[in-house]
């Protein structure tokens, strides 16, 4: 694929991070998208962008506050403002976000002549969210290649690895230090190792703790 | 299917609302959509919120200005104005669009407890959009379900009929003047009949005169 073009699915994370690094190595170009719509820490997109910067890679944000308006208590009950704290997902979760998410990538990756799209949902962290599994991203890939005439590719790096393999992966492509100190996971807005208490920066902890260990007994 | 919940994706032109009166006579409750985006004649929404309160259904607009950011002069030339004369399609006709039209009545429907969804696209008169076929309905009709977890069933009442056959439809279900009287097709925002003059005006009124001339002589 090395004389190819990609498109990557860019949140400024660990995981769309590592896929950025990973597509890196296996095409010729590559660009990055980032979804933007209230739900996300607002620094996430400054990451995102710092990050495509540094790497010398073309960085589209796609306002998505569409998403709102599907949000099921703002529809249904007028009466209700949508709630949401700091950095928590918001009571208003929207189904088939990935779908969305995943269609736009591809609209936008016809447009600029890239066949390819890489994506860093996991089926082994299963989230619980049905459209981050690999059925449902090989079913989407058919779907896309009808809709649009257009031969996509969806890869999915991390589908079948936990966050330890993630961090080995990491380390593999040359960029553990990288992804350690410039991605953002945590929920409170915190880059790097993040505040160490949410649930994201404990998750990211122990894989790095578990494949540092495994490292180091070599 | 009477016991059930539908929702139709509602322009308040004469395919839309021949698929409107269809669910009507088939389904127990309806709800409508229409996409609002910077493309469409906007008196377009006005018969659209118009048509739905005059046969009682819930109406919801959804604001899809979004997909000018994916016009792709506007993305990759960034020197170049989106142009476009009033009425007619703009140059940067987006790829995809019923794809993300589709997706998001899904998200819509699974919210409001529908698992129909209806839409007037047709093969027969062939646009050239692959993302009006069949096949491409029924492979999105499967990633749908795969992406929620959830039933939902894509019908498409005149996927293989053409205008003169539209009309029929429309007459079988009643609803032959009120389609003629109340819906808008022309591009130049004349509702009824139109102006007469522009490409859609003309391919309404050859369907219509065939259906007239067949029903005549009976």
């Amino acid at each position: 694929m090395k004389n190819e073009k990609a498109i990557v699915v860019f949140s400024g994370g660990q995981d769309s991070t590592t896929c950025l690094f990973w597509a890196l190595k296996h095409f010729k170009e590559v660009e990055t998208v980032t979804f933007q719509y209230g739900q996300r820490h607002s620094q996430e997109i400054e990451v995102a962008k710092s990050i495509a910067a540094e790497l010398g890679v073309k960085h589209t944000v796609l306002d998505m506050s569409l998403l709102n308006q599907l949000a099921p208590n703002a529809l249904t009950r007028d009466d209700i403002d949508i709630e949401q704290k700091e950095g928590e997902l918001p009571t208003t979760f929207v189904d088939g976000r990935n779908l969305l998410f995943l269609s736009f990538a591809a609209v936008l990756a016809k447009n600029s002549d890239a066949r390819h799209i890489v994506t860093g949902v996991c089926e082994t962290d299963f989230s619980g969210y049905p459209d981050c599994r690999d059925v449902f991203v090989k079913s989407l890939n058919v779907t896309l290649n009808l809709s649009m005439d257009y031969e996509f590719v969806i890869h999915t790096p991390l589908m079948w690895i936990d966050k330890t393999e993630t961090w080995a992966l990491a380390d593999e492509l040359g960029a553990l230090d990288y992804i350690r100190e410039k991605t953002l996971t945590c929920y409170n807005g915190v880059i790097a190792d993040g505040c160490g208490e949410c649930p994201a920066c404990r998750l990211r902890k122990r894989g790095l703790d578990q494949y540092l260990a495994t490292k180091e007994r070599g």
